[in-house]
């Protein structure tokens, strides 16, 4: 379960072209060129570790003789201290990758960590936990591959893969059953069809159209309730909204199948991890 | 003040290209092509507003008939409620942009938000609030300028452009006075020089050595308060390291001049705004 | 239904860059740069229009002062001889561009010119036509589009959006039911799963593991009505292989709700369209 | 005689972005990540072989340990059961590097194949066969590669490179006398004059204004030779235009130095070749 | 005669991205964000005029509100004090792009200059002014460009479009005869084929393999008169190497029909222009 | 001390697409693909070399089994026949690349070599050398490296890393006191502020003001030497404007720490280096 590395690349020299406008000037006339050096990461937090290639790969680009041993996989679950990869390699090139590197790897775990979290709150339920398209531009491929190192489950990737009918859709289209009715005629039939509600009114509706996800969006626990009850396993169940650390578990016992949280990309709290270089 | 439009249209595609991989499913087939809408943003929280101009580029890039009234401005102060812009164009191509149009909006104005309740936390000190290379891959352009629109300064912009002087540059170099001297002689005459330090004895050799500037790194207020006394003016100080809420007004008053911060820039808190289409 | 411009762009810079090192030799010591004229596209065949945004995205590209009178749109039936579309501009920007122009009009028309005589060929049936992923590098989005307009449903876009499992997947995950079962556990909920199948054992195999979608591959009509029986609405049916001119109406027969063919993007015939210069 | 990997690996990766949004969802849960396989093409079809570099260049992209043994090599006639190329890596990257691999190998393949096809139709006259510029966007290298690969020589890459004088550009510049002699005084000397004519009478312009080559365009098998026996070897001939099976050895029996043909790339047929994993 | 604008756009994007990583911080705090200013561009130098097209572009990408009147047009001989052009716009946008600006119009005005002083100390000889492939990295449509403007041919785009055969490829081929022999035969027929020679005796091989240019490479005058009369029209004359102002006339004079000169494009001296902001 | 490879490699690539549309014409029929050669660099002209790695890294991305000895590195002085490295690979990919490389070499060696006489013509003073931001589009990294190498010191990179005021910014700012005052309360604390000034009057209020650095521009030098007695080492002092050979060292003598010279990079005299392929 590997990000293609053609697509982390991109990703990786964007970073860089911000970080390096051509020289290191900390670095240039202090540290001799042929210089090496051994230098690892480790945890300054508990967590769930990601982004562990891409992190060594942006060394890779910048030094051929960099090499590296790897402890921790993307998934692992990871407590301060832990070691997590030891590297050797050129000293100016560890010093001039160090940012760049640490901010894909801190990103990433932070997004496994804060999954893996709600997916620990909601233990034991047949909940799952998905991200949504609240993503930050150019990042979607590693945010999404983050939620799923930490245990979640990914909603549709873009507009292009799955229908998500909304108010503005339905009006358009006369209606919940006309519009279902529609996309199941032209769209491709690879294509599932979800529909928002925001009332049992709605879910029945839903229901009736034959609609493969119904969205439960901004329901309170009693509604939701109601709502999987009627639903009763003719559609999948999506919990939207409003979805806190003291309200998810409520939520998934409700029996939705999947929980889904802006949160997990658009707000993202790095994780602590430090590269120290051996002296 | 505007980040160049050339710069911002780059990252708006990729976005789009993220989450288009050629049409929107849910609205080609509901929605009339020729079907004009209007819509408008608005607030549902308080905060420092960023990105107004990015956002609504979106949807040019989608449609050329847009068309947009800006009521708040970058760096404006916001309160749930508040429209923030009224806009109308094609209703296809406002749904397909809004996910990305606000994805964008709401990181920045989370940054200048954020920055600006630390701006406001040591309001009356001489200090000012500063970001750090822990940017977002890709993201740099826009996380300095969302600081700035909160208030802040910028820290140096990359690896090029100002030396910044850590242990691995001072081992190499045989000691402060050793390094500052041969950057000051060998790097350009634009670069400012920054030294690290961690206690007093390391801030009296960069005074002595003639830094630029003096990071008083992960330094107790008390340990501040003596270096920033020390120095006495002799060069600027930043304090840098464990920088929360309940901390930064006594960091500032230890006569600091920028309190640098990683967290407004790698751990965004996305500000709540929404768009909302006229029925 | 417009593919997103962006989109389109980045093809035809693509295409004029290749047809266009720096400059027309054959036209920019001969046509006077500000020469003004008028021309038109007209069909020289019958088929089914797709790509007239594209192909005069050329001309704009090239030159800000075109501008185009459009007579058929994407997706209108056309005959040899219909002006399609006139338009005017520089003379010298119209010889530059009518080859990348032509190019993409004649591809896109050809696409959805023989998906279109395939939806023809099964009228009154239940099945619908689609394409597959073997389609020309760089060119998805737009051959996609082109099966659309010509009356096709669109299979999955890419490995990302629908899982297809194969003999490979089905050996490694220990049979078609364990494979399923960890698919439905493991992938995004938006993710439909189809199962591709040879004999009526396997499509037995495919509804007990419930598959979204079952591919009858390479079967003979009986083998496939045989399959299409079986299954009896619990899911959708794709024949895949061998799809003729002179077989497809006896495979729509059978009842399956898909029709899968690669020629559609892979071997495809360039409907004749031609640009005429007026005098 | 290869196409520049850094040209071929652009196409690779754009191809591969549109294949994989970031996961190969039916492989990635089902397959062990470091599973290795073999597998092998073979021709499912007579032909000749294009493209087996850039069909593996595909797999090095995906996967460091990929290695490869090449049996059949670009413009080798072969033949159904023909064994091109065995290999071994990944088998989650063999999987997710399968379609792009063959969309490239079957199209370059269907080229070279075509081409190869009219050259054996003409052979023994001294005519030679060229594509045109009616080649598919992003893809004018390979295609013109393939066409060189069956056999063919390969027509002017684009508008920079060699001139082609056609009605207007005549009438513009007064008539094919003054309009060669005008591009002979400025366009750069290593720049051919190819004129387009439609009879015998400009065909006698085109001589007297001593044109490097002279086109037939669409004229009857007596009026081509007619025009071959005047121009007597004072330019290069060539015929264009309504060029089929029946017609162009005919067409090369009237003397023709080259015939040129659009429908080599604008209108190819993939060339059947198969990749089958090792069980 | 004008670069393609997608062309140019991506150099003038790349130069703007290398001058600004986000603000111009010079201006941002100073300058009124909605400062309106006239400026103009005057030249310091005499010369001829070249890429002005190119230097305003620069400021419409920057500024949709920019506009400006053109004086002098690419191709035009300017002295100094000439008004080239005057223009309005955002000040901020103004002083952004001023330097990126004048930088293409420099350089393209110097080169133009540089190859316009050679065909005057040529003139009333029938030699024309070529440039070579010495041109700097991203630059190559523009320097050819400029050439043109300047009064010269322009020599082969690139090693695609025409073929030079040197020593290592008349060795590889089994000397100049058959090797010419085996490209006529091979090679595209729109490729001239060019033979460099070092003495009289190449020349007459080079001729009697009907080359199509010969290159009289580092020759003295009388050589190169020798080989001149020798071939006697028989093929085009190109001189090259060790072409000074000094000795270009009496090159000339020898009857060659080019004379190639390399530092046109790879020693290039910068024109002497202004913009001035009006106050 | 090297440019980082990601960045070079784009300048290579865009360089090979601009020098090989899909293959070396010259070369493929010709010269047998499997030929194996050996080939030298060696110096024609005295200076100091510049961008060997960059020149060396044009054949790795065309050749896998390059290899090359160096004996020769950037910043070295070399002579008139000095061997500068030696290399073997495939000879069609030494001929193909061949062009690209000695472009790049002679370009950056040139560089370092003008900036090298200047450093040694102010010899003993304690000035430096400096570029200017006169740098051709898409080349300031290659430019300011090459800069360095010969012996210089670098100028800003851009316009947002250093501040220079000039007329139109102290207009604006209310004069030299209030805007230096206005920048330094606003720009970010790395960024230090240069004031261009012509007279003595402004030196005088730049120092008043509290410059970083004093740009004296197109003073004499009497008013030079004046401006920098006065400055008294209060800010860094850079002179600029009509610096010539004749007159640099006396500008030097003056005590003006920076010299800075547009020259270096916008009129640039390549530097004569020869690439021999061994018989």
């Amino acid at each position: 379960m590997k990000l293609p590395m053609f697509y982390v690349d991109d990703i990786i020299k964007r970073a860089l072209a911000e970080d390096i406008n051509y020289l290191d000037v900390s670095t240039v006339y202090v540290i001799p060129e042929d210089a090496v050096t051994e230098a690892y990461f480790v945890a300054k937090a508990d967590g769930v570790l990601c982004g562990i290639d891409a992190a060594l790969r942006v060394f890779e680009l910048l030094d051929p003789t960099f090499q590296a041993t790897v402890y921790k996989q993307d998934g692992d679950v990871i407590k301060t201290g832990d070691l997590i990869a030891e590297f050797s390699g050129s000293a100016v090139q560890l010093l001039a990758g160090e940012r760049t590197s640490l901010n894909l790897l801190q990103h990433m775990s932070g997004i496994a960590t804060a999954t893996n979290r709600c997916v620990r709150l909601i233990a034991g339920t047949k909940a799952t936990v998905a991200e949504t398209r609240k993503t930050l531009p150019g990042l979607r491929a590693l945010q999404k591959y983050a939620v799923m190192c930490g245990g979640g489950r990914n909603h549709r990737y873009n507009l292009s893969d799955a229908a998500m009918l909304k108010d503005n859709h339905i009006d358009a289209g006369g209606g919940i059953a006309k519009t279902v009715a529609l996309l199941r005629q032209k769209a491709g039939h690879t294509v599932k069809i979800e529909v928002e509600t925001r009332d049992l009114d709605e879910v029945k509706q839903a229901v009736a159209a034959g609609a493969d996800i119904i969205m439960l969006d901004n329901m309170s626990i009693d509604e939701m309730k109601a709502a999987v009850d009627y639903i009763g396993g003719r559609a999948l169940t999506e919990a939207s909204g409003n979805i806190t650390d003291a309200r998810i578990r409520a939520v998934a016992e409700t029996g939705v199948d999947i929980i889904s949280i802006g949160a997990l990309t658009h707000s993202v709290k790095a994780m602590d991890i430090s590269m120290k270089i051996k002296q």
